[in-house]
């Protein structure tokens, strides 16, 4: 076994793997842009080198149907599981955090949210979904989020029915005094220290793989690569997933979000096409031969996926 | 006694009249633009027609001077009260209320005052601060004024130490159904029902006069001029220095605070005259005579005030 494998096998079983949540984020990351449908057979055909057995597949696959992430159709004897049409939605939004093109210029207007007086459960409803999306508790009713628009949460209060209890603000904080509270508090409010420690964990987990790839040679075949790929965005988006993704202004110093994803475009970089060629290899759909990624795949990161 | 003499005589009894507050209606109503300083016998004789002994008027002085209000010079055995620095400033601030022109225009912004975090007993006396200036609170730690600037906040956000722990936002809610949200909040969180039933007991207990005055002729005298508009603003300003001030579009329908201005403004319009003459007649300064008023006195209500 060399480097590389032993960096694999480690990362594998460092951390309890959950079969639903790797199988999604091997669609999320493998198949979004390549059709979105592949043969149960492909699928552990592709996780087996990392020691998970066809057992755990389909029991995965089970799972992600039932839960209405996957659907299937049968050809024959064979079953095909494909990304469902809320399934897709999801991944495309997962899509747009993790392979975003870089921080986002900010122009200082706060979303505010106030819920004063909102039943109690359809309350903690409303704040989970909010939170999911990014917003923070600046009090216990009144939520807030310096990246939302009002467009895009004015659905999200339509589909709970409380779009005419809640009081939406668009704001600027023009004191500089309370830009220096409004830091602190939002330190405090999206748990940023906790959310930098898992961003911390992240990177000393993968920047050990650094120096093996540069020294690797040869030895990286494409199912290296694709191992590496899927165990980096599988460990990566569970962190990301949960940041904010707050303007640069609000973020405490040393944060480590912007090293964690310069670490992670790196290693993408370096795998992608190893672990594309795997992939091609692998798969199979109800048609033949998986499609090559369509444009949106070199898109990610700003680009910075080379063909 | 005739039907007017009734009438003040109803109006000083239905409740029980505080003598600091009189004087302190006295001081802003007639004698804010004219110089501002009266000999204590000038009071105690305008006051006492209305029943007010110079017991009542000595010791409601004796309270204001204490409590800062109004300072006295003495000259031989005379003494003459003025008000002071901070009350100059209070009954400016009162009278920028009493008698302002009308209901200004609003833009739509909102001022929130964010106090998530302060220590409670701070928390309490700035809150009780904010709301004596028209702000209410949309959330328990959240203050909001649709009327209020942020340099007109600042200062009082510094002279409490908490300008460095109260996010102020400068707001506007755009949306449509926010706004209807909005409304009934405001109708609660400003007691709206409640300082609504105010201004129709003020009306209830002022309208009566209209067809007296119209009545009266030369029954009137200077004197019962000078009482009814002490009475009059007295009770007025009871009510308005409590109301927020919000504008129309916050506000619920059949509002009476228009109302209330207007009878205010045309009662005052009839019995300003006489009350000025009666005033100069019993009024003595330290140095003579009292001057005429200033500029700033026929500017009361728009410049509907005739000399």
């Amino acid at each position: 076994m060399n480097k590389v494998e032993q960096f694999i096998c480690q990362a594998v079983n460092a951390v309890p793997v959950s079969g639903t949540s790797l199988i999604i984020s091997l669609y999320g990351d493998a198949l979004l842009h390549r059709g979105g449908e592949v043969w149960l057979g492909s699928l552990a055909a592709m996780l087996e080198g990392l020691g998970f057995g066809e057992r755990f597949v389909r029991t995965a696959l089970f799972r992600l149907n039932k839960e209405g992430w996957l659907e299937v159709s049968r050809v024959g004897r064979r079953s095909y599981y494909r990304l469902t049409e809320s399934g897709l939605r999801q991944a495309r939004r997962a899509e747009s955090k993790i392979y975003r093109e870089g921080q986002p210029s900010w122009d200082g207007k706060w979303l505010l949210l106030l819920s004063e007086g909102l039943e109690k459960n359809t309350l903690q409803q409303v704040k989970k979904e909010l939170m999911w999306q990014g917003f923070g508790a600046l009090a216990p009713s009144l939520m807030a989020s310096p990246s939302q628009r009002l467009t895009e949460v004015q659905s999200l209060l339509h589909d709970y029915g409380v779009a005419e209890n809640v009081i939406c603000f668009e704001a600027s904080a023009p004191l500089q005094l309370s830009r220096t509270a409004l830091r602190a508090r939002v330190e405090s409010c999206w748990q940023l220290s906790d959310k930098n420690a898992r961003y911390e964990e992240f990177i000393t987990s993968f920047r050990p793989l650094l120096p093996l790839l540069r020294d690797a040679g040869d030895e990286l075949t494409p199912e290296h690569c694709f191992q590496i790929q899927l165990l980096l965005i599988h460990f990566y988006r569970r962190v990301v997933l949960k940041d904010p993704l707050l303007p640069d202004e609000l973020l405490p110093p040393h944060w480590l979000g912007q090293s964690a994803r310069q670490l992670c475009i790196n290693i993408y970089q370096r795998v992608a096409p190893g672990a594309q060629l795997f992939v091609s290899e692998k798969s199979e759909t109800s048609v033949g031969a998986l499609p090559a990624p369509g444009g949106g795949y070199f898109q990610r990161f700003g680009g910075l996926v080379l063909p």
